[in-house]
């Protein structure tokens, strides 16, 4: 007897629909070095970028924007605060936001500001594997942004977390394993030239924000968007002679893959 | 009767050809996202720019570039403190220098900010129409970075910032509406692409600074440098295969529309 | 009889050779409009970047890096106290640092901030030749990051600068100058491209932290990281269309350009 996926396919593609349909307005508070990026994979997606991020504008926009992505990547304290009051300001307009934990588990500051930030409630987790244990307490991160561990093992601390957030948690790899309450999906695909992207999985957390202005399931939400990441990278691996190119063809890739694209891909076994 | 254009297009096509030759030093105020795009755009038109931008230094570089942008696009309160120093520096020290009101109307803190920076005359204004609405007082902004009104809604709240400044300023849109004092120039082309690329619109309000630095009439800087954006992204189109693609090919294109080039484009009736 | 360079050529594709076998973990304190291509090109090189550049972390991680980068493009006096505990953290903990005195001589809060940090030794100094002038006092910066003086009128300052740190100063230009105490090495290659891509020479200034971590020999980290930036922006001009598409192509040669590609390029008489 085939397996069927906590989560069915025709939802992700539709997700994928619903996001060029609706155009969902998508706040981020990310890092310095992945803004530009982050907006452009946001565009190429059908969605509205607004990188509103100051401790002066961001509970105000948070409150209008249809969903809010806080990135600790280049943390500092004041950047802290605005991260603070722009998750509140989220989770009290019932907006909801998606917490990218770079790094988290070696560094004392995000760290402790990421744990702070899941009172919260993020929607959506996505990090690596070394991030997900370090947010979850069980692990001390991995090298820079680098994981030293496989997805597999950050399953548990990843459960743990949903239990505790009410949401998705995403842990990415290789093959990336998301959890939801008792639900698990996994995702094959992708390439490895995402990893030679600066950016890349940052802003896969920003899509994951779309996704989920467009769904009430957070897992849908966070499935659609690896989905959807992946599918792209492996249409510009083909086409790429390096990275440079690559990052390129990749944008070129996440705007032309729609939600029939999306649906046929999904057929062939890579969502378990 | 055929009718002439307020300003003729061989100015524009003179000023093109003065970039190239003069390499304007355009010291850029801008938000973090777009920072890179508009060094990259400023130096394929020929332009120098220098990202200049602390409370510290801004001042004192104002007083020897040959223009300034401030973009208000990522404000907080210490940028806001480099925007007030800087602008004031380049219009003590006589440099044109560009406002780029960006999501201006809806954010109380920009909007005060840019609002008050109209007092050292900037010598052009370059927004869509939402901002310049918002920057006038006549709305209350768009969509984030979006516009929601049209180019000609926003004519004369143009003509009334115009009149308060004393220099040109320029909506963007689908024809970009442009006035200075009584006179107003329409352009059409471009593509829709440019909206599909984050910074496309702060990085031309980074070119119409080198622009500004050419030319003693700021109608010909704001024109010319929406003209030289419009055609370019008109051969990026030409040859892109998405919005990844086509912000690369766009770069290029901006290097390769020289004087001539431009000429021989407004010569088409884009130009009215 | 044919003159030896100071630096064998093996030593420096040796060196390309051990980046991608060890993919040191480049921390990089550096201006915020060139972040993005500073990683993707430390990626394409087989490296590790991180980012970590702010006051709360900067310490602690550049004790576990492999070498930092201290750039002072965007200085601000946030920044330059973060630089200021990264760089003695990375003395203390015996890291190579590489200082990149962005448009030094001219501004005063960098020129002042650059000139304290050489107390911390860094293992590369890498300017063009204003900035090297300016650096040792010997002259008042270029036009912006543009330098106004060549590369030889720099060798005298590049010498006392060296004395002073006991590692390698590089005066990048048409032909790049690097001195390590008596020792010189020059470089010939390139393209002009270089110059018209925001980043390219800050790039290089990481990729020489991470060649920096390879090598005991800073003039060999140094020589190294400007031979690789040359040969693959060489190899980029030659299928670019523009400026655009040379800077995609040229993270694409980065990667490609190996070990033995550069030992066969070095074999041309570029290095002497």
């Amino acid at each position: 007897m085939s397996r069927v996926a906590a989560v069915p396919a025709h939802q992700l593609s539709d997700a994928r629909t619903a996001v060029r349909e609706r155009a969902p307005l998508v706040q981020c508070l990310t890092n310095s070095v992945v803004q530009t990026i982050s907006a452009n994979v946001l565009l190429a997606a059908g969605a509205a970028p607004a990188m509103v991020d100051s401790v002066e504008e961001s509970a105000a926009f948070a409150a209008v924007a249809s969903a809010v992505l806080v990135n600790v990547g280049t943390i500092d304290g004041v950047r802290a605060s605005a991260m603070h009051v722009a998750a509140a300001a989220a989770r009290a307009a019932g907006r909801p936001w998606v917490l990218d934990p770079v790094a988290v588990g070696g560094l004392p500051l995000r760290t402790r500001v990421a744990r702070e930030l899941l009172e919260h409630r993020p929607a959506v987790v996505r990090g690596n594997a070394s991030e997900v244990l370090g947010l979850a307490g069980a692990g001390t991160g991995g090298r820079g942004v680098d994981s030293t561990a496989g997805a597999e093992e950050a399953v548990a601390a990843a459960r743990e977390l949903s239990a505790r957030t009410g949401g998705a948690v995403a842990v990415s790899g290789e093959v990336d394993v998301l959890v939801a309450g008792g639900r698990t999906v996994r995702l094959a695909g992708g390439s490895p030239l995402l990893t030679r992207t600066t950016g890349a999985g940052c802003a896969l957390g920003a899509l994951a924000a779309a996704y989920a202005a467009v769904t009430d399931d957070p897992l849908v939400a966070a499935a659609a968007a690896h989905a959807h990441v992946g599918l792209a990278a492996e249409r510009a691996a083909a086409v790429a002679a390096g990275p440079g190119t690559f990052a390129t063809a990749w944008v070129d890739a996440l705007d032309a893959v729609d939600g029939p694209a999306l649906a046929a891909a999904l057929g062939d076994g890579r969502l378990r």
